[in-house]
């Protein structure tokens, strides 16, 4: 009320309003649903902290279990000859998706030993398909009756059970991927034979359907997928990311991605995501995620996968270096059976590189971009850095074993730098600088049962200079 | 605009009314939303004339084809005994009612084979249960993906099928059942859970429903059933009738029953069916109809059906004579088997009972009550009256064959009156006087071979002088 | 051992054995296999006295339950369009028949009540299928192995089960129809290719069998069907027979047919059958049967059968009069649905044929032909005859009702001959001579509801003299 | 003719008669069906030389794929708490095992595929489980009607296309795989029942299905399986090998093993099995087989299988370097799904094997025992010798990759014997003998990438003395 306020109580009032702040969550900003406001919400740090997330596609599409988890699409939406054969070879003339549904049984389906052997992998989150674009309902949601895992095939609420075991068991963020459109919802044909004028679909199903998972489920991450046809504004997009930043339950931690409707992706949300396999090679400044399957064809199971589609340990060791070099979080995905069982060529690429992070960890997690992405002069060389130190902590992630000297041209070594091979139990490297700039290092020959790994390898550079 | 007209202006203006009705379907008329208005509305002659209609209840229920087409409700809702243990015995622990749907193939459904039949029967409308208090469409609704009949089991627009057939081969009405409420939609749960404050169901599911029944297949009845919780203005009922009767593309002709809210069953709507198998055996002023299935104990058809358990044709006739004597319109439900086959022994009733309206049908179609329901001094013998001819024919119909002599008190004869028997080629009936009131009426020794028809007698008397 | 004895001496020998035949059932004669020896055994009594008997057709073809119980073949032996059309239409590519089996579930079969239908349906005799051309047999053979009614399907012993309720509660006789071949049994198909030189599946399968159903069920009738293409040597069907007569434990009351090999069908075995619904229409001496069913177009039940399709009450009368009046048995067939109920139709037809044989089972249990089997002058009448009375009482089955007078050319009346209504209250009727020779008759006018039934009558004259 | 032969006659008739036996595969020795007389057959060499083999076990049990391929005897015969359990959470009660074989579907079982991956994984010959303990056969053998693969499940003759595929596309040998014994066959229990002294199981269904798979499908191998009650006199299993020998289609190549009755595996047959996964660690030197399974605890493909219930690459090497030291062939198994899908953990593993074998074959095909099996002093090395040149050359497969110096204990060296690590480029390695006996070996800095493989590494030794 009085206008000439002292130094002293502002002082107080600043105080109070941090302490607050501090206690009860603060939320002085309230975010308006438009991009130029919703794009200022600061990413919640554990995200991009965490660097390394596991993807899970399951579904009804789990059943075929053939193609692609576009199975449906692929059949009667886009009539190609594999799919449509397979239907006439092996099932009755008016055999319908939805009849599948009664055979997604989940009966091994154990929660507890998924989030085992995701924390065995090091992984920091999941994001687990809550809906793919078939609509069915990994919970049974009441907008989505009799097409819903509790109403039929399972017979369970698969996100409530994989929720708790996550929760209870490890500290691994538990997130949610929700396709917003349907391709064969009639209330969504209907919108879109009206050139979205009308909003049935949204308001009866896709809007309430992700209130209800958020306020039931409080997930960490909201994946959202699917508008290649209509705008933000059709889809009432911004309005639920306002409420969900604003006044949902997780609006301290939720962490979002990019697609909300048609041409978001890689311009609004939270981290980027822009297109599946986003790998870019460079640094984005935005911080990103590579979403990619470990399975090369597909993000649901295949029954017929062969070994050969199966990404090696040494291309997913790969494209976890140089997406975390490049400033982006591996989101990696392997689809379970319709019998709720990783199989166990996914589990044992988890367990891979569960085990090369269990030795390297410390260069990825809660790690950050360094000045140089790449080396500038030897290839296969990615880095990234520890900035909490001072100075800071370089870390050199090889792709191949050097023999006998490495060059490296990125860092600018001082005198007291240190290379060190991260676990190994032997004595640092030697290193001299007759290249320049940069430094060479001396590669000692290692007994193949002294390697702290198998796949790539990294080094640790202190007290470097840029 | 003029203030004054000559009564000849006046006429004319009539004329060009009457002229314009004939033509466009005149409706000046326009209902409001409101009982007081909408009970105004004049029953269309159609319906009373028509006197006797087919029930068609058929859907998922007809899977498990047991107890009742309450099936879902005995075995979930209510846990009844018989339908708990049925399920245990037959079914997998996680099998759950939507499981049944895709066994529902309706594989031999012949609409124009039902049309025929129908049409033997004598049936001048019928009514097809759209869908249950299960939720299951019979239509492909768009508020109700996969859980219909073109999504799963039939995959075909069961209600479609049969409103082409019953138009293209027979001159009979074509009526719809729908329920308001279903037992276990989520939406509903939760409205009811609200105490009926809020209406998601109903905005969601069950109104548009209805608006796209009537503008897809333009129905003459609306059946509505099932509001034995909540009032008319939570199903918001009356708006919709409102519609049907000034809007719609069926506003001339479509009746509707008094199924629409707690309450208004027998007080408002068109005409009251009150409660099921409704037959008073009286006079009730108000048009009425009597709902009643073949089988005693279900409307939808049950595997396990016993001899015992099927009405016999003198219990059907006896149902249609009393019925129609009194005010009322006998629909006769019938249950088809999930495979659409309308079982043998419902079409002997229902033959049986076309065969019987053959002979007898100027006794009930376009037939109205008389005076008397039923005789006052014999017992067994029910009037009609044709009251298009000047004097009235009246009809007595018989629900035994009597020894001899036949004692009517109702008539009063005049010396014109004659008394034959509908379609028996010899000579009318003798008849005297010598009891008072009424008349005594000669039954000749007819031999079997000669007599119209084997379970009840019409005596049709003319010239009568109440 | 002593060379003389006396006459006293050989009349307690053959008392003893005389007593010994009484108590242990006698064996003094053994058949030989061959036609001259088992030709000569003696029919026991209680099958002419039966008449009445129900078949019915039960087995895995009650799943398709279309076209008929020949179902397989049709489909897979023949290719008929229809059948064919079908499976294409319905299942998918690789469906094979044995796949129907599972769905065989017999969920409602209650042996009891079947007992119960059958004995009010006035049967004396059951023919049950325990196994059909299919070859799936309806109990637990050791010999066809998870292709029975215990291993797969109904999981349950379908011929015990009725076999004990039949015993348990009635005094019906309990035969078995068992058919020797097998479409596709791939022994039975190899001694064919063989031109039946080689017997492996006789040797195999149907001998085996055979044996085992009479020792485990003890059935009073076996009912052979089906060698439409080898020799009876082929199928060792006489060494069967003879094991049957000499040596079964049922030697003393089984009754076999005539269908035991190419050839054989009208000349040998015990009761002929000679081709299916075989009614001759004239006397037959040796005794006979005539095997048919309500369907006119199926013995197995067929779900799409039509009202049309199914005998009425008054044809399955007069199949009755005719076949009893010529020395026949009827055995009339009815097919339960795969879930183990007689459906309605049929509930309703046996309880008629019982109805009537309740009022007019004198004249069919117990009798014999008459010298005449119908009647020289009116049509529509046949006889039989009681001829444990003397002089014998003659039964005139009058398939009509006359108007007046009815004249009976066949029989020679005596002054003390008396003509009675069946089941009819009141006097006898009077009858005259003037026509030469029989009789004319009086038929009074009886009112409707005294006659005693409505689709055949029954006169009964005594003191005949022919 | 003429008694006085000259020796030139005699040479003359001893030629052709060695022409006569390698043009028409000669067979003047007949064996007799005794032990004394068939376990004088020699094994023919293929066998011997092919040392690595795939087992493949795939049936119904292929369906519930679950515990193991036990699983019919777990549930019905043991009564197992798991897998009763598992049938009551997942089944209605009146499931039964035959119920399974419909889901047998075999969808993507591509025979040229398996052929493929069988030929890259370095196998010479397959055993294919041609019928296990469950008697469902995978083929279409007269002698399991309705319980085979062409009639249920996947209506495909499984050992046809396959054994073409084998043969059409690689070297590989064909064995098949039959299990004697039926745990629940009927005619098995009642032979049982009887204490052995019928055989209408073996006459009916074991022997006759044994001739028509070799007659039909011509395997280089029978491995039969299963007698583990009755001896192999009840089981005639002399009488066949006695015609497998002598008279069959494939008497010049079969080679058989050791399971033909009680009593006799490790004393009779061909090549000894003993027990499964039967693996000493010394030498044996009647020829035998490890018959060993990739997964730890299955035969038949397990659903819920877990990364640690596979064996590691590691393992199996040191599974097929022990066993082929000590005389033994290795069989490995795996289970495909009932897909037909060999799933991707098991291809992985086929192809790593087969990796190594490129690499290392000379060392394992063809290869034999030396005179010691592993080192005297370095744990972890094992011998095998090639014995075709002279002087040998001898094999020592280090299971380890040892540092800076190996010494071996066994091979007594010459001046002239080189040592070189298979597959490796460089120079051959320095050895000295100032350990006596035996040699040093100087293992050299072999830089990651050079080495020739990576789990099991081979030296070859020339001129070695002993």
């Amino acid at each position: 009320m009085a206008i000439a306020w002292s130094f002293r109580d502002v002082t107080i009032q600043l105080s109070c309003l941090v302490l607050t702040c501090l206690v009860v969550s603060c939320h002085t900003v309230r975010y308006q649903p438009t991009w130029e406001s919703l794009d200022t919400r600061p990413l919640p740090d554990w995200y991009d902290e965490a660097k390394f997330g596991i993807f899970i596609h399951w579904g009804v599409f789990s059943v075929p279990s053939y193609v692609s988890e576009w199975f449906w699409w692929d059949w009667q939406g886009a009539r190609e000859k594999k799919a449509v054969h397979f239907m006439q070879e092996n099932y009755p003339p008016g055999f319908t998706y939805a009849d599948f549904a009664s055979q997604f049984k989940a009966e091994f389906f154990n929660a507890t030993q998924w989030a085992q052997l995701f924390h065995e992998a090091g992984a920091r989150y999941i994001v687990f398909v809550s809906k793919h674009v078939e609509g069915f309902t990994n919970w049974p949601s009441k907008y989505s009756w009799n097409w819903n895992s509790l109403d039929v095939g399972p017979k369970r609420d698969l996100v409530g059970e994989l929720a708790s075991a996550i929760r209870n068991n490890t500290d691994i963020r538990f997130g949610l991927y929700h396709c917003l459109y349907e391709w064969f919802n009639p209330l969504f044909l209907q919108d879109k034979a009206n050139n979205f004028t009308t909003q049935n679909f949204v308001n009866a199903k896709t809007m309430p359907e992700l209130y209800e998972l958020v306020n039931t489920y409080r997930p960490d991450i909201i994946w959202s997928d699917g508008p290649t046809e209509a705008d933000d504004l059709y889809w009432k997009s911004k309005d639920f990311i306002a409420w969900l930043y604003n006044d949902s339950p997780v609006r301290d931690t939720v962490v979002i991605n990019d697609r909300w409707g048609l041409g978001d992706a890689c311009y609004h949300g939270g981290f980027y995501t822009c297109t599946d396999r986003y790998n870019p090679g460079y640094l984005v400044e935005h911080k990103w995620e590579n979403a990619m399957s470990v399975d090369r064809k597909s993000w649901g199971y295949r029954r017929d996968t062969n070994i050969n589609d199966v990404l090696t340990i040494e291309q997913l060791i790969t494209q976890l270096i140089t997406t975390v070099s490049t400033n982006g979080n591996l989101l990696m995905n392997v689809g379970p059976g319709s019998d709720g069982v990783i199989k166990p060529i996914y589990q044992e690429r988890l367990l891979q590189v569960g085990s090369w992070l269990k030795v390297n960890g410390e260069a990825i997690y809660g790690s950050r971009p360094w000045t140089y992405q790449n080396d500038t002069i030897t290839e296969g060389v990615w880095y990234t850095q520890n900035n909490k130190t001072q100075p800071a902590v370089i870390y050199a992630h090889l792709l191949f074993w050097p023999r006998t000297n490495l060059t490296l041209g990125a860092p600018v070594p001082s005198v007291k730098t240190t290379v060190t091979l991260i676990g190994y139990a032997g004595s640092a490297f030697q290193w001299s600088t007759h290249t320049t700039p940069g430094l060479q290092i001396v590669v000692p020959n290692i007994h193949m049962s002294d390697m702290p790994c198998q796949w790539a390898w990294v080094l640790k550079l202190t007290d470097i200079l840029n």
